[in-house]
């Protein structure tokens, strides 16, 4: 077991990471306030690991609120179950919320938690990979409009985040891999060592190897917590950890939630924002390849949906949350493992970059 | 045009006092940091002040958001009206909020300024007695869930507070009295010396005499930026702030939103709280007797519903986020301006209280 520490003042919490930790409440106890929980979890996750995770949790009245499974219903009327749940039973100020799941399940306990009665604690118990390694940390919460993702929420930090990476054995390869790409995105915006890491590892990782997960989670939290703590309301360096986010948020929009995992999304935005900064004459061509070929490998998607123009991208993106006075900021890479944040490229360039043939770079590889 | 601060660090901001100081937009300048603003207001505010305070706004690009009036539209619903204009105009994260009404025009865009983008600025520009003195100083902000008030939102401090005490020449006298609710509570709590005042000068306040709404407005709003600044999360002595309270939302709870006015419910809250302290020997007959007389002079209702049951009144009051591990915390008086938060009271006192004869104690004043 290790444990990192997000380093917030007040609000700092630890990031508590090993193998089959779910059953140990003990792990949790210190970060309950009060006699009551409520664990929120979804469909799928609700019959794989909720039983054991209440069975951790004696002496507490505790209560579980089960929501559907999927970006979909990452909307308020699924918040408002959470909402209905605690009223009902009657939990007050002193409750603790613990979110048992994937990133959609974590951003909206966390935002319910952050609204409920103004605010009560809550835990994060991320069991997929992107959710361990990304949206867990950091406190980040919300939910979707049908205008925008992630539109309406809260920055609203954690009392703890305890990551099992056991669970990651029930997890389907399509949702590894989604998380896979973020791991990916720590070392392209800020650990080069690591991208040379994950080439080696990459298979280990997919094979879901205890040690290699471990490893790429511990790695992958470090360099959020880094990040989180010198900018925790993303004025300036935690925008960042948004590469090819932009452009992934606008795929994700076009083709309805859940169609695109989150993961996939970023991964063709990832490619797209490898060519940008190609273009602007930061990465070579063969940088470029490395990129896509390592996505590849972590078996993601790299080629944006054809049925996507230019135009489509543009008015997706122009309601993204980085627009700042009209201007859209793009996170770029100035190298491997470094990236910046810019506003300052020809439009020009940006509708290029929208219209590159991503299929035939991909050919050459 | 007198100025107090509320001291929260770096969260402090103006209170700015006045007659006619809507039309004056270089008041609000330099608390817009962007250029996009979004005037968040009612059905029945809109045609009074909206023109006047776009016309104020000169060089920004503002955009009006007109919500129906009244408590019963404090809902998710509604709420979602504010997102839905910010987004189809393209409001981004410096776009700042300014709410333009009463109580529910400043609880809900307050909380939409919280969750839009997890978070923009803010600016209340109250326009009731009761927001004025109350509402829109502190940060609490939230909207109604049907099982109880309130019991979603956020604390969130607002840039600045405009109050600009001309707007309540066309409040309508029912609710200038709602708003004297919360104006005699401040006396109650802290300030002996302003129950005084108020005794000598509740004529001339429902006369709207300038002079006599900005010193009572002052007052208040002095009384609760110091009680804020001391404790912003209510962990303690704000609690006091909630004198009337714990009643007050029991009787519109169950009455449903909008038949009692806020400020009426908790006038008839303030007496049963009264009545509460003199059973356990805090008040005298006579200095209960007071509190009821000035309540009825500032033209409020004293005599909670007759249909209201002291089971009803339990049932509602056990969800009050003054609930805490199952006590039930109530704010009551020591002395005529002075509170105390206290759960140690016998339950047969409460019951007694909750069964009182109120039109009997009146009948006798």
């Amino acid at each position: 077991m290790r444990t990192l520490q997000v380093d917030l003042g007040e609000r700092s919490y630890p990031i508590i990471i090993g193998s089959h930790l779910l059953g140990q409440g003990d792990l949790l106890r210190p970060y309950i306030a009060g006699r009551q929980v409520a664990i929120v979890t979804n469909s799928t996750v609700a019959p794989l690991y909720l039983e054991r995770l209440q069975q951790a949790l004696g002496g507490y009245a505790v209560i579980s609120i089960v929501l559907p499974d999927g970006e979909a219903f990452k909307d308020w009327q699924h918040l408002q179950l959470i909402f209905d749940g605690l009223l009902q039973a009657r939990h007050d100020r002193r409750t603790t919320l613990i979110a048992l799941g994937g990133g959609v399940v974590g951003d909206m306990t966390g935002f319910a938690a952050a609204c409920y009665q103004r605010g009560v604690d809550f835990i994060q118990v991320p069991t997929t990979l992107l959710s361990q390694v990304d949206s867990s940390v950091g406190g980040k919460t919300g939910i979707n409009h049908p205008l925008g993702k992630n539109m309406v929420g809260a920055f609203y930090q954690p009392k703890a985040v305890l990551i099992d990476a056991a669970t990651l054995q029930t997890l389907p390869a399509r949702e590894l891999s989604a998380g896979l790409a973020e791991v990916i995105k720590y070392g392209l915006i800020c650990d080069a060592p690591f991208l040379d890491w994950l080439e080696q590892n990459i298979v280990a990782l997919r094979e879901l190897q205890p040690a290699a997960l471990i490893e790429a989670i511990e790695r992958s939290c470090a360099a959020k917590a880094r990040v989180v703590a010198a900018d925790e309301r993303e004025s300036g360096l935690r925008a960042t950890l948004n590469l090819g986010h932009t452009f992934g948020h606008a795929i994700e929009t076009h083709m309805g939630y859940g169609k695109w995992l989150h993961g996939e999304a970023v991964a063709a935005g990832t490619l797209m924002a490898a060519q940008m900064s190609h273009r602007l004459g930061w990465l070579t061509a063969s940088e470029r390849d490395c990129v896509a070929r390592l996505l590849i490998a972590a078996g993601l998607p790299v080629v944006p949906p054809a049925e996507m123009t230019a135009e489509d991208f543009l008015q997706h993106m122009a309601v993204d949350k980085k627009v700042l006075d009209g201007q859209l900021r793009l996170v770029l890479l100035k190298a491997m493992g470094e990236a910046c944040v810019t506003a300052d490229y020809p439009a020009s360039l940006l509708q290029d970059v929208l219209l590159t043939d991503y299929a035939a770079i991909v050919a050459q590889l």
